[in-house]
């Protein structure tokens, strides 16, 4: 029985390649990277090395990026560190803009700040997922310290148009974040041509391991730790990194930035391809989404009167199944 | 030139049984815990079976084990966790004790929450490091939440009356919290017996990889969640499971339970054999720190007129040389 792993959403497969290249730092390169002898410098080249990987991906600097995690622990300190910061200084600011379909990572973190006395508006999306830049514009006001908005919705893929949402930030001098858990490794991600202030970014998705994640924030932008302790990461992230995890989130940063262009063509042959098994089968369903302004190898659908977790539950229990996320779909 | 390792108080080298362990969920099986089909219950099964040998070692339920990225996010759950859950349940407590050597993540942890309005105390130790009691008793005022002591100290080794601690904080209703990530796997903790409400623990102390932690918080306290996002580990911590490295640590805490008296009575021989030499060959130095009441693999020394890192950094480059924490010692 061949089983065909089609939950890429929810997590990826690591890479040869990306495992290959962490072995050694769970095996005979063990040094802790704040160690100033030999073997504690190995780690410290190899993590510098890994950085360097991560910021071309993002055509950004170096020194613009820093190891977390995961990608939840990156959104929590964008809002956090960015909240706690507002506090700290006395700049009188209290107000956050988000959406109401970003990540729990997001969402929970405002209900934690909102229980603090921060306050939090939560756009509305189109039936497509997409934020109105109008409502957005509208909900600014002089106490606006923060938007954040995701670069890809995680469940229907919808590319938001981070640009203009960018703009509209810095038109009203506000930080602008994103979540781009999801968008990661699939679209081309600029954070200078898109003038992001604070990206967060996750490895299991994009065939690195779980338990690494990373966060870009631009030179310029002061914000607080939201891990206290050590000065690892130049003071923004304690603990003592995770050397080998952060190999492998650098090596799969290479990989998905030379192979971006092959890799968005497989996805989108292997979509259409999926939907047109789908049309010729069944009758009863909808694509959930716009089918152009969505990331390549998302596909959300709904069937008629079927839960979902029950059929996809009952086919990994009997038979060869594909699994798509949230959608199923035999075939032979 | 074989170059011997001494410096198992800043990291370890993982041991080949965990790195065994932790390779399929780094290749094969990696589904995310989260899901429910068959690749995801089985990334489930593998924590859980992990969770019951972290909980074993500290003879709690695995109910009360709760991963981590590190032990530094479990100090930061602990002190913030705690701290926030008094803010929002108007509870009136601002008040914490601590000790003025515990590791970074608590002290830093308790500036911020300063910069928050929390009040901290932080207790003397005595030349041996030793908290003493009658301070702590002194310390406690009505709006006291929270004791946090290490359970031995990261430098030099020195193990904290954890059972009297323990028995004044009960005494006044007051949570005890400790960070053992110093001394886990290096001695015997029973939190039942030392009725221990919170205990943080690492797991690249102990032969694990760098990266993985977890927090032991007793079964019926309430605390709030540091990490938020989704619903893992009984909606305590979220971010995707680090599933290897969680199957890494539960094997780590296998053997460190499994081989506690053998591994105790190796780092005593040799600790030994270590003053033995140095007493041979040097006669400036001193030995900081109790030499009973303190963790068998730990050795601190004071060399006069040698600036510790630059004769580490010296001898690592040229020779055959052996390193403890903060101590050198050249032998052939």
């Amino acid at each position: 029985m061949e089983i065909k792993y089609f939950d890429n959403a929810a997590t990826t497969r690591i890479k040869e390649e990306v495992f290959r290249e962490m072995v050694p730092y769970l095996t005979n390169q063990y040094g802790n990277a704040s160690s100033i002898y030999k073997i504690g410098r190995d780690s410290r080249r190899a993590i510098e090395q890994a950085r360097g990987r991560v910021a071309s991906l993002f055509n950004s600097d170096p020194s613009e990026i820093y190891f977390t995690s995961c990608g939840s622990e990156s959104d929590n300190m964008a809002l956090k560190g960015m909240a706690y910061l507002q506090k700290e200084k006395g700049t009188g600011k209290d107000h956050i803009i988000t959406s109401k379909i970003e990540h729990p990572a997001i969402l929970e973190s405002c209900k934690t700040l909102e229980k603090q006395g921060f306050r939090v508006t939560y756009l509305d999306v189109d039936k497509e997922g997409v934020v109105d830049l109008n409502s957005l514009e509208n909900a600014i006001d002089e106490k606006t310290f923060l938007i954040s908005i995701m670069y890809a919705n995680n469940e229907i893929g919808t590319i938001e148009p981070i640009e203009q949402i960018s703009k509209i930030a810095h038109n009203h001098n506000i930080i602008f974040h994103t979540d781009a858990v999801q968008a990661t490794g699939n679209v081309d991600i600029d954070v200078k041509k898109l003038n992001i202030d604070i990206l967060s970014m996750s490895g299991h998705k994009i065939y690195a391991p779980k338990g690494i994640g990373a966060i870009y924030i631009r030179k310029g932008i002061e914000i607080n730790r939201f891990m206290d302790g050590g000065h690892q990461e130049k003071n923004k992230r304690a603990g003592t990194e995770n050397v080998a995890e952060i190999v492998g989130l650098g090596k799969a940063c290479e990989l998905a930035e030379k192979n971006l262009e092959s890799y968005q063509k497989k996805l989108l042959f292997l979509k259409g391809y999926f939907i047109k098994k789908l049309t010729e089968n069944f009758q009863d369903f909808i694509i959930n989404g716009s089918l152009e302004n969505r990331l390549p190898g998302n596909c959300n659908i709904c069937f008629k009167n079927i839960d979902s977790n029950e059929l996809l539950f009952k086919l990994d229990a009997v038979r060869n199944m594909c699994i798509w996320r949230f959608c199923l779909f035999f075939w032979r």
